[in-house]
């Protein structure tokens, strides 16, 4: 059984030892380490994976307390049987629902599928194929979403290509919680048809960038970036299909990374531990 | 000996075949033939390089005038003893001119270096090293930066990470013949400090972008781009780093198909025969 | 309605203008036309797209057969409303087989699928979903193979992560007409467990590769490549997870590339018009 | 001033614990730390980056010691201050030996070039125009060679597409600290005329390998690797051409690397914390 500790805290001497000492008086072998200084903002970032058989939980609790008091330092502790919930949001575009769903399928993604949900009926052939129930919701009866959503308990919700936009108090009750990919190697072409304003602008290269979703579209911080060449003998539609691949790539990284308790979120940007 | 016909017109029936004819009729031999149909704009564009050997240049041109006519054609005829000469700017910053110095010695850029441009001292040497004369010029005095390079017949200017900004005067002088490398991913990241923009977004990726300068500053026609995984760990001095290689690359691939006769401008892009 | 013309024959002075003097004389209009000389095989290869609403295709064919004659010329030429028929061969892993399924669900690959065959019965709930037949056929029975292709008037045969070797009788009925994905960046780590051998060799990018099969195992004619980073963190997990994504992706585009007709196929290697 | 721990042993419970304490206990504050634990192997690598100026080196080394017999642990201890020595082997394609003299000017790489060595008498001009001692050796002169390298207290060679195999003898004085640059993706291609390999074989991406120079030719732990796409339009000289690009890159990261203390060989292979 393996347990993974997020850390942050402001930059000081001796965290890194005081943590090792910690996690090994406890009984914890430290299986992976991986650390980030913020030499601008002045803060320590740090991912600890550590086999936790040996070791009594409540115990490891009471001893982080002043340590975590000590340094300033706020923490995430996360054993690996917790399985995360998954509620994936799609429209019309099948391409990474599909994704996700195969990628779970051939084990990648570390977490149960609780739902799909969308604003069409059809992709619900798709989610009876993967045995996952599906919800047809109106974008609007918000009320109806986080009912279904608390419910089934969801940890994290994934925007797969779905064309609507969540309203300021969906996205604070999941506070990089929500994963979006935008079609666009954001900063560039932000808005709506991404694509188009590629073509038009005549770049050399396409972009897809999945983020976690703030109250600011396509501001949230940046989880993974992809580009691919494009030419000037690709229209619209070829920049779409090759488009299609970049997103689902993109996208089921920032959800394994999510789900591997890889990201932290400090200042409007990510560090990711992979 | 081989010749290049650059040519663009609104697309119609019968272009392809009635060139092709032509050049056959001349005794020109098709080594290579690239075209490209804008169905957005409805217009054709298409580059031809044959073996001109046995043919009469006269006659060639006196042909393809009521051709030309006739398809409403703009069309471009260069002979490959044709050696343009190259203006290279440069300020302080070495790489980008040091890369193309070193790769005109590998014969990778078929041209004659005419000079090198500065406001700075420094290069001198470097201009000494490869046999290349120099000149130390104050920006604002554009009527000896004009003297001069009139007097070396340059055919093209490089902005090899010069820090200055051309005047509207200058710019006019040379359309479509100043080549520019910013060090940003465009339309990301235009202006000054790209590279701190960057870190400061958080972006996964960093770029770099080759253009022909126009009137609007970081606006004009894309002609190569390229970009490079960046991460939480890479400070502003990484990035620049990082950034180097692909100024490098994506400088000299524009200055190298420029002078191959494989782009051709139109609608604020470029169409890149490669 | 368009058609493609695919022609290969010996380098020689006219041909260019020949072919296209000729289409336009029988009412075609080029939409694209592309071109390759190997100079050292002396060998000329062209692709030329042409609408062919307006055209007589009988006389067209009695117009080509001189002039393949006169150059020697082997030559191809499918009219757009030709679909070609596939059959897909997969064995446990699906991520190939779910990903030609997708694609050709979003159009990108013009073909139908007309069955999906395989060693194991795992594969039918997956070809039941998307309405394809499927058969679950031994390998050895290739009678029956022959039999259930014959009647199906397959095509192009795509062995999506197909664990078994086909018979030289197999590959003989379909030459250059059997696709393989080879999980390496070929001609490194051919034969089995291409991952395995990578982790021991400590490669820091492993690659994929589509090809023809021919009847020498993993030598057959290169269609599309590609690599990604790994690095001494990657266990062989990690280097098979990564290594699905670009057996994916190459695949998928050899697949598009065959049936939009842009491959020949010569000296064991190919030609593509992309 | 800072100081870079490099430590490979066995793995086992409490190593980061008990290096984490001995460091903090010696007024070591630990700035970066990054590991790896090899599972197949069983083995455990550590790379620590500390900042040693309220540090006594004497003490540190008298408390390694114990842990070191403890835990069986081979370690590497490089303090700041500490210069490495080049030197650079050269031939006479220069695109490498120029592109690190350009870096190190540019003061990405860290190290003092010692001298460049060549078979051939032309880099003389480029020595002397960075200022760097030049030598014109036989190749098989090698007592010259051990003399002249000893004189100058060299640390590494870089074989900069120097054409000449070193002998046993060579190589067994500088283990894992010869870094030689081979024009293909290793383990395809090894030996003479890797380009032309690759343009008869077909393939779609050609590659360049950094490693570390053993007795079996091309066979040395592998630092780094890159590939460019190719097309069958490339001539071998082409590929040659996109092929120095990949050449430059790989080299200098892995001299970079290996300058920076981020490289431990174990089992033929590399861990390069980058």
């Amino acid at each position: 059984m393996t347990a993974t500790l997020l850390v942050s805290c402001p930059d000081r001497k001796g965290i890194v030892a005081s943590l090792a000492q910690l996690l090994y008086g406890q009984g914890a072998n430290i299986l992976d380490a991986d650390q980030h200084s913020d030499e601008v903002a002045g803060m320590f970032f740090q991912r600890i994976r550590f086999d936790a058989t040996d070791l009594d939980r409540a115990a490891l609790e009471v001893a982080l307390a002043p340590l975590a008091a000590e340094f300033g330092m706020a923490y995430r502790l996360v054993y690996k049987e917790t399985v995360r919930r998954v509620a994936i949001y799609a429209s019309k575009l099948e391409h990474c629902l599909y994704d996700l769903l195969v990628r779970h399928r051939a084990r990648e993604l570390p977490c149960e599928i609780a739902m799909i949900v969308s604003n069409h009926a059809e992709p619900a052939s798709i989610a009876d194929h993967f045995g996952v129930p599906f919800h047809h919701l109106a974008p609007r009866d918000e009320a109806r979403h986080f009912a279904i959503l608390d419910d089934a308990r969801v940890d994290l919700v994934v925007l797969a290509r779905y064309m609507q936009i969540l309203s300021p108090a969906f996205v604070a009750r999941y506070p990089s919680r929500i994963i979006n990919i935008h079609h666009s190697f954001l900063p560039a072409f932000v808005g709506a048809n991404p694509y188009r304003q590629a073509y038009e602008k005549g770049v050399k290269m396409i972009g897809a960038t999945s983020h976690y979703v703030t109250e600011e579209l396509d501001q949230g911080p940046i989880i993974e970036q992809a580009t691919v060449r494009c030419a000037h003998g690709d229209s619209i539609d070829d920049l779409v299909r090759k488009g299609r691949d970049l997103e689902r790539h993109v996208l089921a990284a920032a959800v394994r990374w999510h789900l591997e308790d890889r990201i932290l979120v400090y200042a409007g940007k990510t560090v990711v531990f992979d």
